[in-house]
């Protein structure tokens, strides 16, 4: 079973639009706060050094389905679970709840490059890091570990 | 075949990220803006007043891949197509290209919404705006035109 | 002495700009937030209804200060004080500190409005609000409370 | 007479807050566009290749007064004038009109720097720029055109 990543965070008065609710296009900025608080919780920051130049992740294919709006000051809780762990990409899915409702659904997938002098190639995701990504995405299949522990 | 709206716009200062590049999020805001200023070039508003209420479009679901990045001050070209306009609902493509190329595609699906009170409900799309949409979505189906026009 | 009311808040990426810092704009976003948490610290919203319309605090003149830039992650402290209460109006004082230096300093001042359809109009600060800004700013003179307490 | 540079923008819809009116915040982003809109008008852009880094002007003093709201679609006017150039600063003023009435006015004082591995230092404003900044800022003062001219 996949391992969820969970914080919470407050509508900002800035982040509503004048329908009164957060604008749409707010809930891909809180997939990656969460995204990059989920780095943090491994040690890890999503901004790395690394051969040269330095990790980064653009972002291969994002979506997002909305169920409900949420308003200023709602508390909302955002649920990440890494969904796959490629060769070169990783995806994420992402619930928004409210009150205990799910009020939204994203996915991200994001594709682990080197970045060097502005630059983008894509790479496979270095060895310090899938071991510490495959754990999060399938807890049951961490090494010397069973599925009933 | 399908009309499209065009419009181009330059990538500002504040839209990039410590990456050097436009940031994802910010794709779903040019769509939001190509799509309003389609709305104007109908005569219309995205914001309507509407039997006792405003005519509101939440976003059901929306996506967007990207194929490479948009950097500061690059002139991007959208170009929008209404895709379907069904019973409540809409959905637009958005084709972004710089220098003739495509650097990524976004879908919106949004539903037609009476806000009254600070609430929503979804009502059919009314019928001073339908025959606006449905002639925008396939020039060929215009009245009084036949495809090969 | 005045009271200071301190909350601490990371610069999130999308938050930075191509060259590598927080965007100065958003130093009024985080100010925004600051003064938000406050009013829930004095077991209100920034939005309250009041006599058939919405208390809201439209901005007069905002400023900011920059002494050094702040980075991705990096964990900013932020310093409220209100230093002025006026018959409509209030204005407060920011200042942003990273590791115990001061990298920016700002001020906002905003007046007290009703909202009503719409319209914006100044009044004097409710009289249910006026304790509770003033002992904020003062806390010498909370009554029943001397400077030296 | 100090000259003007002016361009308009419409309020989007992202940009607009609960309250039905454009986000105090943004204003400050309007200033940017138009003053890197001011340097693409003479030929150049804010992001230059110098010496070995790149040309940056980090912001030192910010401030805008508010005289009444925007609203979505409204089409602003920005009117941008260079009222300082220093010897590493330069300071402008951005006034925003809406149907001729003022409605805000900005001010923002920039210092030169040399960005070079994440680092910036202020240096003079170069040779290859000053003259062109010192034109905008007083056309009375430009060389070989006298006052009346």
């Amino acid at each position: 079973m996949p391992n969820a990543f969970t914080i919470s965070r407050r509508v900002q008065f800035s982040e509503t639009d004048m329908a009164g609710v957060m604008h749409f296009s707010n809930y891909f900025r809180w997939m990656e706060e969460t995204e990059h608080a989920f780095f943090r919780s491994l040690g890890l920051s999503i901004v790395q050094p690394h051969e040269g130049g330095t990790l980064s992740w653009p972002r291969v294919r994002v979506s997002c389905e909305y169920f409900g709006p949420v308003h200023f000051e709602d508390e909302v809780e955002m649920r990440m679970v890494l969904t796959d762990v490629g060769e070169k990409s990783a995806t994420y899915e992402m619930t928004f709840s409210f009150e205990g409702k799910r009020v939204a659904r994203g996915r991200i997938k994001m594709v682990c490059c080197l970045m060097k002098d502005g630059m983008f190639s894509s790479i496979p995701i270095p060895s310090f890091l899938r071991p510490l990504l495959e754990d999060s995405q399938h807890e049951s299949h961490h090494p010397g570990r069973k599925p009933e522990d």
